[in-house]
């Protein structure tokens, strides 16, 4: 995607640097942050510099790219090893993160320069499952269509195009008029900072709500259909995605509402049968208790807006059962939330 | 309640003043809010220095003394007819301004000296059907139970003990050990700031989680039960309430648990059959788009936290429907939230 009309992805690598947009400083100041080691690399991944499942996995598979060129030739699988154990316990939510460092620990065997092609290839391939993701999905919007969307599963979080809001990109370039409801996405305000600001910057008409308004919504009949990426997809079609997802899922069954899913195959986990077994990361409580961002006039802060003295409980997802999505929109076609849909896809396409 | 060992009610009267505790800068500061006129008590109102279907009652009773002390002899009629019309624009949902406004209104034809007995009526019976709400809810609290609330009905929301966690700190005086799950309550975190602070003092076991959270801890069987205040309940027991009241409503219908609702017979419109007809306020966009709070220095600063080129919609409450409310519980016992028990209540309890 273009900012200030040059092209971006959300992360990639020049020589052994693994750079990205920062998304903590955004929509406040638009910089690149640049790591120059995997420990570098992991930092940012854990502080949600980057963050969102494809660009988690791209970063992932960068950062493992950086272990292979760091690397001693006396300890070189010792060192891959630690590497791939310490990227995974960035994000333990993440399967593009697994999937994107098993596949550059596989390609590391072969030779470095096999390895450094392989990371590239996996940020590559969420770019274009991202744009595949808005061919299929498009056919899901009607003209003037109002759509709710929670988090930001943009090109931020996808390399480019993204997952849930990519079939709303393509939508606007069919001239669809779409119009986007973006939930706050408590507690990091995804959706009030980054999903708000991709969309301003792609001229689609949308209004911020605090996640509490969106069954509001819903019972005023001013959603038409839900879109939501995800981060872990089970076997029978469980969906792991940001805190908050279930209970739209939930309140789109009660009024009736679409409620769909936007994911590449790489967030497919067909090793866990259910949703419960989704590894659900538990954040730190000052994620909540505080919050960062620029007065007006420019300077930053961090305040408090919670009693201090009271703990918190902040986990970053919940699980969406099958039963409750209506479809799940990838970048090989739209599909039902079963283990026969997603069996088969899968197979034919990986 | 006790705060710092000394005895406070969330709004009273002080000659001619109306004093309220200054519910915006709570958590971080405990300051009185001094009103001298029905203007500066308006201001306040609508600002939220008082907040909370009971305090707004009082405060609204004790604006309208103000006007019976400030009116003109020669214009009184006139005056005190702007000043209902300048009260009760302040907060249009709260049920319980419209009911102190009109009581104080009519007592005041009689006297002015009855007038100003009327509002502290308002305000003690207030303090009392908080008291009694609390008797009856605590039948409702198993030993050990895990309770979810959301926003501020507790003291500072109904004058003393509160609608929703009256029964809370009722069951924590009969030793049941109640531990209390507190939403925090976007957009302003009434949850976060207010509730968890009542609870810290009163010694009462929470824990703050983002909206988004409680779906969450209701999958992971976490909630037993949920109970929230209610600004206006309609005649067929409709209830408004903070926004996201209405989606803790349905996850709870979802997955089983129990979802009561506390307010006194004050907060029962009967003038209005179904919930469709309440009137929902909508507030500024910067409640969203900004925060307010202490830096780790104890400065205040207001700073951004969305994106500030895009638009926000921020409804005030939302309506959860008969339907989805197992009971409510009021100041004359739990009933049933339908036209036949609630009718029956009303004609007994007024």
């Amino acid at each position: 995607m273009k900012v200030n009309g040059k092209w971006y992805r959300a992360v990639w690598m020049e020589e052994s640097d693994v750079c990205m947009i920062d998304q903590n400083r955004l929509p406040f100041e638009f910089a690149i942050h640049r790591c120059k080691t995997l420990n570098e690399t992991c930092v940012a991944i854990k502080d949600m510099t980057t963050r969102g499942a494809g660009s988690i996995g791209a970063a992932a598979a960068f950062a493992m790219a950086q272990a292979v060129i760091e690397a001693p030739i006396d300890n070189f699988d010792n060192y891959l090893i630690e590497a791939k154990k310490l990227v995974e316990a960035t994000r333990p939510t993440a399967q593009n993160l697994f999937y994107a460092v098993e596949r550059v620990y596989k390609a590391a065997s072969k030779s470095q320069e096999n390895a450094l092609k392989e990371a590239q290839s996996i940020a590559d391939e969420c770019a274009e499952d991202g744009r595949l993701i808005g061919e299929f999905g498009n056919y899901l919007i009607k003209p003037n269509m109002r759509i709710l969307t929670h988090c930001n599963a943009g090109w931020l979080a996808l390399q480019d195009y993204g997952s849930a809001l990519s079939p709303i990109y393509a939508a606007q370039q069919s001239d669809k008029n779409p119009f986007v409801w973006v939930d706050e996405t408590r507690p990091r305000n995804q959706g009030a900072r980054l999903t708000a600001w991709e969309l301003f910057h792609n001229n689609v008409k949308h209004k911020i709500i605090p996640d509490n308004a969106a069954a509001y919504l819903m019972r005023n009949k001013e959603i038409d259909i839900v879109i939501t990426g995800a981060d872990r997809i089970a076997a029978n079609g469980d969906s792991a995605n940001k805190i908050g997802t279930l209970s739209r899922a939930i309140a789109s069954r009660y009024f009736g509402i679409p409620f769909y899913i936007a994911a590449p195959l790489s967030t497919f986990d067909l090793s866990l049968e259910t949703g419960e077994e989704i590894n659900i990361e538990l954040r730190d409580q000052n994620e909540v208790k505080m919050q960062k961002g620029k007065d007006n006039n420019g300077n930053w802060h961090e305040i408090y807006t919670a009693h201090t003295h009271s703990e918190v409980f902040n986990p970053a997802f919940d699980v969406t059962p099958a039963e409750l999505i209506t479809g799940i929109i990838t970048n090989k076609g739209i599909i039902k939330a079963n283990i026969i849909e997603i069996k088969s896809l899968i197979n034919d396409g990986l």
